[in-house]
């Protein structure tokens, strides 16, 4: 790189430190909020938050930013960088521009609308009443609506939705989206339906109660396996905490994760251990030389849930994992497990029912509340359909795909706080994430064939070493369907998944 | 105020927030690394803080702060503003002077050398090898000298020693300070004679085991005698957590405290878990009207350590305290502390004997550690005594004062981390908090005689509303001299402080 070239290069970083230095302390302080902070400090830590909120903004906007990113961009010999330094630049650029190109009326509008949503969802939510709900969520919608029509001419998607989207997934279209929900929710129904022609688990056994200190242990046991440390290690770089829900947080060396304890339901905290377990460890296996460098974060909000559903889902719900590690759990709640048998609590944390929530949906049906509200949100995005029309659609939507009587809007339309925070585009990541788990696992299989194996006799190391080869190394290198392509060799295809899907059902379900 | 000179004032204190709220939400990190961080995240986390500390040095020496005070103290209405108002105007002159009147070249100077010292004298300690240690603190004294004669004429103090005790103590002189301890150091020494004539109480009663689980259990019943709530109080403000030596940090609605439970000495996180509950409600009891303001803060470091003493000792250690906390405590330990007896262990934890440790110095001689440091500071910084003697002068003082003989620089010049992180002139104010405790203990008696008796039921009721109504209220409003004489209606005096040793030492020892 010429000097003066490197020497922007070299204060860009300088910056993108400083943001990844304030962000993750940012991230402490809201961390301790939900876990340690005494309750009467609330007012003073939304004022704390909102201060390091509004530094942490100034400097992201900061105008030099700008001049850095434009003095890079327009030099003759910008193109003989290699591809991590201008991998660099484009995402501090993106970031930039998210931050800069709407106005800052529109800006504040939205961030003052938000926190009105969400104030109105909680009450509305808890009245049944989505006409409360209703004139605070058409604003937000609008709001946003506006930011999406700026962010496209920017981002040159073709839709205003698919500028949202891109916060989240970037380069993903909703056009592309479309297809493989097309192709996913055909193959979920088909699978459905021998499903339902199948004898249901019973699914009562996993309500006998487990105090929350076993559960503890179980957990313990659980990130061991996983190979995620937490204090008293002295090498630990994690720790688990409870909160409401479950949540991972932090950057590199230190990634937190949290839970909850219900007494009546071990295996919620199991899941959710596994699953930000998965969050975590991807973070944490970030290159370490790309530490404080925009290439050193994670690559799409998908991507990361493939690495938690893979966890959850396809290790943790597996037969293989729970060989080695159903007797260890037994004896950690020892003696509240004693008589679980094996089998039947594999056939309970694979049961395929659909339901009306999301949250609390199966691996399989989970996928198709997300289809739904993709097609909301596309619709709505599109000008297709209008707030006040979400209910009937929704419930609909409800009854047509999941066969489901939605009886008020607080099992509907209302379950979720994505559209009350203004999280529009978001919902598709998850359902992307599972899809990306199918072919994760088909390679690995192919690569390392005896992976299975070795997780029948407790060994996650195949698996471990193969998502830090195939997918932690390339951090933010690549947009998420680069990302796949090169992790799997094949571009993005729902076909695994739905094999994976088949296969485990059908062995479990007897077809 | 006229408009223009109300407007500047509430520029000034937006800014004052902005501090409070910034160095709230450092407190919070640092507490997280003392208490939570998972060990590999400490580089991260020092990066995090100097982040932090730089945009909070950025924000305060920002030179619109200096502005608009010289604006405000130049109106020629200035002097029409509210004894309040001027005190905030004062403090935020003070501080703004104290941060940018010295070189930002021998800031940078002096934080280095500080962390280079810091460094050293811990590996120096290890070793029990002053000379290692040696060249360093002679480089971080002759920085902090050169600091001290800037400062000595910006706040026009006698001494450069003087300026830098102000930082901690302000307006304290080295010149009343040394009275004082002239006539603190005879009582003290004549008290000593008086108990070294004594029956010494048998201590290794102390040493009895108690698990560190029970030890949590007497904390609580502490903190909650002493009215300090803790979560899952729903009303908490506080919260209690472990470290390797105990502190209190936080802000108004968040004041946190730590203890560490030794096995073999339960009376030590006693003892530290009412001394930190002392600062903590302190900084909780200032006034709420004050928050962010300049003088919603505590006085002076030894306004604030009268507060942790007074709890520790005064109270912590009075027969009244365990009349009824005793049998409660034990109820706390049961069984371990079974078969202790409650006179036993009143004389036990109010023995006294001379030690090389100041830390764990018992409530009289405590004192004579401080005087001596103080004597050193002072003919160190007034260039009487050099950095190479130091060993020896400390050596002397500990023989003559205490009777000690130090037998390597470890236990001796080398005990304590504060020369070594450059805290000058923050000695004297351990002292200097006890007899404020004296006076204020003197004057609480006569306003509320039956104190002692309510005491004795558990009630700490008076207790807690004249802390209140005569120290709290006041906040920052007054430099510690001014509001000792309003609290206590006398100017500073070692007497109620010496009669109240005299009278408790003499009861127990029987003289």
């Amino acid at each position: 790189m010429p000097a003066n070239l490197s020497l922007t290069y070299k204060k860009l970083l300088e910056r993108n430190k400083s943001f990844a230095l304030l962000g993750s302390a940012e991230a402490i302080v809201n961390w301790d909020m939900e876990t340690m902070m005494p309750p009467k400090a609330i007012n003073l830590r939304s004022e704390q938050l909102a201060l390091l909120s509004e530094i942490h903004h100034k400097m992201s906007t900061a105008p030099v930013t700008g001049k850095l990113l434009n003095s890079m961009l327009k030099h003759r010999e910008y193109e003989s960088l290699s591809e991590v330094e201008k991998r660099n630049v484009h995402l501090m650029k993106k970031n930039y521009d998210e931050q800069t190109k709407l106005p800052s009326k529109l800006v504040t509008a939205i961030a003052k609308q938000q926190a009105i949503s969400i104030n109105t969802w909680k009450k509305a939510k808890a009245q049944k009443n989505f006409a409360l709900f209703k004139p605070e969520l058409e604003k937000l919608v609008a709001l946003n609506k506006q930011a999406a029509d700026i962010l496209m001419k920017v981002k040159q998607t073709k839709t205003p939705y698919d500028a949202l989207i891109d916060i989240y997934e970037p380069k993903m279209s909703s056009q592309t989206i479309t297809k493989v929900f097309v192709e996913l929710q055909q193959g979920l129904e088909d699978l459905l339906k021998k499903i339902e022609s199948q004898k249901q688990p019973d699914v009562t056994i996993l309500q006998q109660p487990v105090a929350a200190e076993k559960q503890k242990e179980i957990a313990k046991l659980l990130m061991q396996t996983l190979g995620y440390e937490t204090p008293p290690s002295p090498t630990a770089g994690g720790r688990l905490d409870e909160t409401e829900h479950p949540f991972t947080t932090g950057y590199y060396d230190d990634v937190r994760i949290t839970t909850h304890y219900h007494t009546d339901n071990f295996a919620s905290s199991v899941f959710s251990v596994l699953h930000e377990t998965g969050h975590a460890l991807y973070e944490q296996g970030l290159p370490q030389e790309w530490k404080y460098r925009p290439v050193g974060s994670g690559c799409s909000m998908g991507i990361h849930e493939s690495q938690s559903r893979l966890y959850e889902n396809i290790i943790g719900r597996s037969r293989e994992f729970w060989t080695t590690v159903f007797p260890q759990m037994k004896n950690s709640a020892n003696p509240s497990l004693a008589n679980l048998d094996q089998e039947k609590f594999l056939r309970a944390v694979n049961a395929v029912k659909p339901s009306k929530i999301r949250i609390e949906a199966d691996e399989v049906t989970y996928n198709l509340h997300i289809i739904i509200r993709f097609q909301i949100e596309n619709d709505l995005f599109a000008g297709k359909i209008k707030v006040d029309e979400l209910p009937q659609v929704w419930n609909q939507k409800y009854k047509d795909t999941l066969g489901m009587k939605i009886e008020n809007d607080s099992e509907g339309v209302m379950q979720d706080t994505h559209w009350a925070s203004g999280l529009y585009g978001y919902f598709p990541t998850y359902a992307l994430g599972n899809i990306y788990t199918g072919q994760i696992i088909n390679s690995l299989t192919k690569q390392e064939p005896t992976w299975r194996g070795e997780l029948e006799t407790g060994n996650l190391t195949p698996v471990r070493e193969w998502l830090a080869a195939n997918v932690y190394r390339y951090g933010n290198l690549y947009d998420p369907a680069d990302l796949v392509k090169k992790a799997t060799g094949t571009p993005m295809t729902v076909k695994p998944y739905l094999v994976y899907l088949e296969e485990k059902c059908g062995s479990l379900y007897g077809f």
